[in-house]
């Protein structure tokens, strides 16, 4: 480890450097990002997924600082979980630090922490390293990427970005920033492979406007706009056409009211304070000059659009004359509540925009072409794709070799997979775990294998308990047995069923020894209930001695 | 009911009208299709979805035969649970009769099931409906619709379509019937809404014939084409695109070697005996000379293309060199499963060409600028958006609108809503329920609500027993309390949890009384444990006492 400069992607369910990257050489290691990930379905029960911190804990006093890309939930979502175990000074860009600050006083951690504001441009210093943020466009503002001075070369991480020409905030990439690291020379470019299957441009956040503004001429009672919470450029988009149609704003759901607070007192929503109505006012103002934002673009099920689509929302309920925009696209694992979603919609006789209807959304992601524009401008000497899954690294590195990288010198990784530069080159290091935690409630990695095991089990067929009582001397049955069920068959109509396997376990029991006693009623229970149902519920014999 | 003709769509997890439909006068009932819908991700350890008959169970004698529009699992999946309850001759075309075999013989109900082969053209007399069955292009050879003369006019029903003009078995969509039934007259029409989100056309399954054969030009290695198994117009282009670059098919997994010589033996695929592979040969043919079908589109974990992307299957691994083409799209709720299979694929080294790659499937529905021609074609007096979401059935009653039919002769509705037609016109009749019924091992309909929600409540924090043997006499414990618990922590690392928790137990019992020892129990550790974990394990109390 002595003079060899490591970088590793750690953390992610699916997805490979994305929610965080570690950049270390000797006894310093600086991290990008610390996101949290959604659970996947197959996930039963967990809350929450954030990355496997493990190898920084070797060396807790090693990593002095962390500096972000961007706001998004993904990227810094994970920080409440993470400073709990390990302390270091936070550099962000203002709109990231605000929104990091929104999340750390919830956690009771914002005193503790020390945080730098980052302007995209500035330098700072960190061991052997100097790192540089340069802007870059995202589907939110004020996102950076970071360029770092290590002892090796100058390493490049591009964060999040898509090449827009014109942008909501009118911020464009520092494209005068990349191709300057270009011409001083790029050892490694770590670059978003999210888009790595689409072919072409990513389309501007203008086009977004642009429909905007086609649904609200057309719009006659309320207008309701779901973007995520963080999108603060969506809801400026909002702002910006419901201006120019006399309506005023409305913002409904937690999440979303206390960023749009936040993003109004650092100055990144343009918008009066008489824009936006007063809870009280959603009701009393006529239908044609109020528009809505708030969540539930992927239909979760606590967010104010499925409440109103449920008409189970305290101050907004959908009805005929209503127009619905859903400004996202589904994450992979949610289309079913999203449709779910926009069917009550449709019953409730709203009109209802969405991807699959009109350019409500783009992506904040590069395509093929920006992916090789990127790497055109800071012709890298090693390449590694990140941020996407498997899949997309491949394609990612696809492009990197047609634009003449050499084979050797692309790494697809795993999260957890060390890549090694000195002054040789570049190879793969060791495997150092990185993969993720799951957080449940309040533990956090104590539900693993076994517990999703059992869960899904569970979940499949449910469970057995059978209760029985033993006198200790004769073996007879004193009490019992006793079934407990749940989730196997409804119990109301099953009492048959119950009552003859209550008869087996006596049987198995009268022809048994006790110290067999247990096995011997799993064994038969499970025979007869798989024969009479094929199910398999869990069953747990419980044979008291008295 | 004694003059009306009633229309009643049928059965479906979210999709109205698409599983099973159900025209009726008088004392005759026949039914169009009789499919199984696959179970939606909260339906927890459900294996299959089948439309709830009880309507038609009211007056069994009523049904006078199903006819069947194509040979798809949602259309013919569900006849091994209702021929159990309800006979009728069922009408198909040979293929369809073909697929519905397979299906009735693995159920022991083909010997006691009367078929009758219906040729695209034939006309069938059942009581007062006169039922003409004409070709119609889909995703599977032998489609049909069905035009039904009736007391009060011809009801249409467009089964599942589209208007391809080159389609890969030849025969085209029976247009000129379509108009014959427009000129005569159509009283209803119900028309496939799948794709009504779709502008434009659909493409030609022509398409993925030439992009296969772009694939085959450049690949060296095995090719391995996943499809449906019922797909059998897919596999023919595969068979053609083999045939042309020198290479034999080996056909892999259970049902797609049957679909496969069923269809060979009723003459729907063409080719040698001798392009097809002996099992063996699969692994000793120069992988230049191999192209393999089988199914695992949608990542069904048991499917051979998942067992080969896992290097779990018994003949065919997947290796460097493979090019393995994924030929269909991920239904909503697939796509996590579909993204780690392609991962894995790529994981492996095998290229691979998907979707979002390359236009290796297209729709077997028709978009909107079809759905307009439909209605053009048959000019309906009213019509039913059918076999679709409900977003799907509103975006196609508008299209049906802009084409001139009025809003109030445009049905859109829910499964189990009764549509009534006699003299004075059409209006809704009642509902009739008409939902669906889940299917869990040996158990039609047992698993309801109550089971599927505490499914849900044990796969996320599972389940605590507690049991605990009192003196009958004394009240004290004399045995216990025993904690049994899955899915809540992992009990090896709870040891302390679980002591505690007893030791509230004992107190709680030592305060209390015997007669609400169990609601003790539960309050006292519903409170402590979620206290100490945020978690909500369902918690069963069993007080014994002997």
């Amino acid at each position: 480890m002595t003079d060899t400069l490591r970088i590793i992607p750690l953390g992610g369910a699916g997805e490979v450097g994305k929610n965080m990257t570690v950049v270390e050489f000797e006894e310093t290691a600086i991290a990008i990002d610390c996101g949290l990930m959604f659970p996947q379905s197959d996930m039963l029960g967990i809350d929450l997924v954030v990355p496997d911190i493990s190898y920084l804990m070797e060396a807790p006093d090693y990593l002095k600082g962390i500096f972000f890309t961007h706001g998004h939930e993904d990227h810094i979502g994970a920080l409440p979980y993470v400073l709990r175990q390990l302390q270091a000074p936070l550099y962000a860009t203002r709109l990231t630090r605000g929104l990091i600050e929104v999340k750390l006083r919830e956690a009771r951690l914002l005193d503790a922490t020390e945080i730098h504001t980052m302007a995209p441009g500035d330098r700072v210093q960190v061991g052997p390293f100097t790192v540089e943020s340069f802007h870059l466009c995202h589907s939110i503002p004020d996102s950076v990427g970071l360029a770092i001075d290590t002892p090796h070369g100058l390493v490049v991480h591009t964060g999040e970005y898509k090449f827009d020409y014109t942008p909501v905030h009118g911020r464009l990439t520092d494209y005068a920033a990349l191709a300057g690291y270009g011409r001083r020379g790029v050892l490694a470019l770590l670059s978003d492979s999210t888009n790595a299957e689409r072919p072409g441009y990513t389309p501007s956040e203008r086009l977004v406007s642009e429909t905007f503004e086609r649904v609200f001429s057309r719009a006659k009672g309320r207008i309701i706009v779901s973007t995520f919470a963080s999108n603060i450029s969506r809801v400026q988009q909002v702002i910006d056409c419901a201006l120019q149609h006399n309506r005023r704003i409305g913002v409904v759901g937690r999440s979303m009211v206390e960023n749009v607070r936040m993003a109004r007192k650092l100055g990144y929503l343009t918008a009066t304070d008489e824009m936006f109505l007063r809870p009280e006012e959603l009701e009393t103002l006529p239908p044609s000059q109020v528009a809505i934002v708030c969540t539930g673009t992927q239909g979760e099920p606590t967010s104010a659009l499925v409440r109103m689509a449920n008409q189970e929302h305290r101050q907004v309920n959908i009805q005929q004359g209503d127009t619905v925009i859903l400004s996202a696209t589904p994450i992979p694992g949610n289309e079913e509540l999203v449709h779910r979603t926009l069917d009550n919609l449709f019953r409730l006789g709203a009109t209802v925009y969405y991807h699959r209807l009109l350019p409500v959304h783009v992506s904040g992601h590069a395509s093929q072409e920006e992916q090789k524009m990127m790497i055109s401008l800071t012709q890298p000497r090693y390449f590694i794709p990140a941020g996407g899954e498997y899949r997309h690294l491949v394609l990612h590195a696809q492009l990197g070799k047609e634009l003449g990288i050499p084979e050797e010198n692309i790494f697809v990784v795993e999260n957890g997979q060390v890549i090694e530069f000195d002054d040789e080159g570049a190879r793969l290091g060791e495997r150092v775990g990185g993969g993720h935690v799951l957080i449940d409630g309040l533990g956090i990695g104590d539900v693993g294998e076994v517990v999703l095991r059992d869960r899904h089990l569970l979940s499949r067929d449910g469970f057995v308990v059978v209760v029985v009582a033993l006198d200790e001397a004769s073996e007879e049955i004193i009490e019992g047995p006793h079934i407990i069920s749940r989730g196997f068959v409804y119990m109301r109509d099953a009492e048959d069923l119950i009552e003859e396997a209550k008869s087996l376990v006596i049987e198995a029991l009268a022809n048994g020894h006790r110290d067999t006693a247990s096995a011997l009623i799993r064994d038969t229970l499970a025979e007869f209930l798989y024969r009479r149902t094929r199910r398999r519920p869990m069953i747990f014999p419980v044979v008291l001695e008295v």
